[in-house]
């Protein structure tokens, strides 16, 4: 029998660390860069240049500077998204076949609603989301204060919400779209990752 | 330790039957029909008639006629509610601060945000509400079709957005103002239920 977890989330709100928990207390794959992978060896784009279509925002967001933020922002624009949205589908879609998994953010909910996947939706209020952010961030000259993370933070979940929107139809964190949606404000990722594998356990 | 976990819902998700079974799996209080008592006590308002203003909708909406259901509606407009909500504020603080609870509706999430309640939102897809309703009404010359009903689940949720939005500030089924949402589209309430007094037990 297999299972698939789909996690989107708002940034800072802690859907890769969650995921990975998630991933090994099933002993589930975890996709992540792994798709990218994947995608890089099916269509031959460099997986770097791959990388930085499909996220159109740096991943972790936290562990790049500002500067590259802008940089990776601008370049996604004028890259042909659409057929690298097509390699990731195609890739998701066989990655989800091949077994149970746990697949952070890439439309993954939409992309494999035939597979009748557990649907999570992550979010935090805003402050603690900068607050997560701020933690994990890279000490050095590149490092950035609260004000310009918030900024980060919203800028790039407006291109998330556009990225979603745009391919799937729907609206990216309408609670419709998801199975359980999950505020990680001031929370215990590791006690929410324990009640969403009794969850999928009991699918 | 207390814990308090309060619902609120679409009409039709299933709100008052999963709580019921939360509140029995956990060994905890329910509140619904027993608030209104309450109130009742304290105020000295005759219990139907603050029945119908507090709820703002039948209860269970199922059960009634589409003919009560516009009586009700229109009924409660011309009823002093802000009055009946102070007293049911009260009501409401009163019993959770007496022990572990389950409460339903009634801006409990927000009146009761204090206490640190673990605040569910049940929502589900307009035809598995409909369908829902419609199995449970009773039969007889005033039990309604689907478009009525569906008309009628629209109207009671505006009803309920309007108060609670009103009461509260904030905005009725906004998952910001909830620790979690589930979908019950084609859910099996007992599951959702155990998984909820999992979490709750771990609180």
């Amino acid at each position: 029998m297999r299972t698939i977890v789909t996690i989107a989330r708002e940034v800072g709100s802690g859907g890769r660390e969650l995921g990975r928990l998630l991933a090994d207390a099933l002993g589930y794959r975890y996709y992540d860069r792994e798709i990218l992978t994947e995608i890089a060896q099916q269509t031959s784009l460099a997986e770097d240049y791959v990388q930085r279509v499909v996220e159109r925002r740096p991943q972790p967001a936290f562990s790049l500077s500002a500067v590259q933020v802008a940089t990776y922002l601008d370049a996604s624009a004028a890259m042909p998204a659409q057929s690298v949205y097509k390699a990731q589908r195609e890739a998701i879609l066989s990655l989800a076949e091949g077994g149970s998994c746990v697949v952070i953010g890439r439309c993954a909910d939409y992309i494999l609603r035939g597979l009748n996947p557990l649907r999570v939706f992550l979010h935090a209020d805003i402050e603690s989301r900068v607050r997560r952010c701020l933690e994990r961030q890279t000490p050095g000259p590149d490092a950035v204060d609260a004000k310009t993370m918030r900024q980060l933070i919203q800028k790039m979940d407006r291109e998330r919400a556009k990225y979603y929107d745009f391919y799937t139809g729907l609206r990216w964190g309408d609670k419709a779209n998801y199975d359980v949606c999950v505020n990680t404000t001031d929370a215990d990722l590791g006690a929410i990752a324990e009640l969403l594998a009794e969850t999928a356990r009991r699918l």
